[in-house]
C-alpha cells in the first residue's frame, strides 16, 4: 500500500499524475483488457513515466486497491430516512444500483484480494455507512442486529450474486434482504 | 472456453499435457504470483510448448475457468443425514473449511469473473449440491427454500467473508447461516 497515502495539493502535479492514472486504469478495466492490466499498459495510457507508477504504487495490487478505495468511498450518501428498515431498504437499493454498473463490477473484480490481508478495498465504506445507520437506531433505543450479521445478510448476497452469478442485482430484491434481516 | 469439454483418454498425452498445466496454475498461484499468471508462465513451469496452451485454452481467463471448474467439482460429497438441517449443518462445514484453505481461495479470487456470463465456474458445482439437498428434502414432504434463496443466505455469506473481507469462515458461524435460513 505504498504511496496511497500521499497527500498532495488539490491540483498540484501530483494530484494530476493519480487522477491521470485512475483514468486509464478504469478505461483499460471498462475494454475489458483486465488481463493485460500492468504497470507498464497503464503507464503507456496515463501519458506517465512507468517509473513514476513503479515508485508511487509499486504493483498492480496497490493501485488497485488505491483505485477501489477512491471510487468506492463517500459514493453512496447514508441515508436517514427515520427508520432502521426505510434507511436500508434505500441503502441497499444504491449498492445494488451500483453493482449492476459493468464499470464498478469491473474494478471490483479486479481489486479481489488487493485490500488489507486479502479482502477487497472496494468494502471499507459499505461496511462504515452499515454500521453508521445500525448506531442511529440504537441511539434511537431501537433492537439492532450486530453489523457483522447485518454485512453477512446484506452485503454477502449482493456482493455474491453481482461478482460470483450471472444473476441480476435488482433493488426489490435486495430489498427482501432486508426484511429477512429484520424480521 | 474452447478446449475445456476436449475428452482424452486418461493416461493420454492430452491428459497428462492437462495435468501438467493445472498443476502449474496451482503452484504459480501458491506462490501469490496471480500478477504475473500468464499462458506463457504457465507453458514455461509446466513444461510445456506455449503453442499447445493458446491452442487449447485461448486465454489465462479460459485456463482459470477449467482449473476452477475441475478442482470445485466433485469435491464434496453431498450428505444424506437424513434431515434438511443436518445436511445443510455439514455442508457449508465443509465449504467453510474449503474456503479457509489459503490455495483454494486463491483460485476463487484468480477465477472471479471467469465463468459463463462474468460469474465463476468455482460456484456451478455448490449450485449444484444445494439443489440436491434441497429437492431430497421436498420428496420427504418438507418445506424447502428456494435454491436462490438458500444461496443467497448460506453462500453470499460464506464466500463474501472468504473473498472480499478478512474476517475468518469459521464452521460454527456457518452453521449459524443455516438456522437463520431455516428458522
Amino acid at each position: 500500500m505504498s504511496g496511497t497515502t500521499t497527500q498532495a495539493r488539490p491540483g498540484g502535479r501530483s494530484a494530476r499524475v493519480r487522477a491521470s492514472v485512475h483514468r486509464a486504469v478504469h478505461e483499460l478495466l471498462a475494454e475489458d483488457s483486465a488481463e493485460a492490466l500492468t504497470l507498464p499498459a497503464v503507464a503507456g495510457r496515463a501519458g506517465v513515466h512507468p517509473t513514476t507508477l513503479y515508485r508511487r504504487w509499486g504493483s498492480v495490487a496497490d493501485l488497485l486497491s488505491d483505485v477501489a478505495t477512491s471510487r468506492f468511498s463517500g459514493d453512496i450518501v447514508v441515508p436517514d430516512t427515520g427508520s432502521l428498515r426505510g434507511d436500508l431498504e434505500r441503502w441497499v437499493t444504491d449498492v445494488a444500483t451500483d453493482l449492476a454498473d459493468p464499470d464498478s463490477l469491473a474494478i471490483i473484480r479486479a481489486a479481489v484480494g488487493s485490500g488489507p490481508e486479502g479482502g477487497c478495498a472496494c468494502l471499507t465504506d459499505r461496511h462504515a455507512q452499515l454500521a453508521a445507520m445500525l448506531d442511529r437506531e440504537r441511539a434511537r433505543g431501537g433492537e439492532v442486529p450486530e453489523v457483522s450479521r447485518a454485512a453477512d445478510a446484506l452485503l454477502g448476497p449482493l456482493y455474491y450474486r453481482a461478482v460470483f452469478t450471472a444473476e441480476p442485482v435488482e433493488p426489490g430484491w435486495a430489498k427482501d434482504l432486508v426484511a429477512s434481516l429484520l424480521r
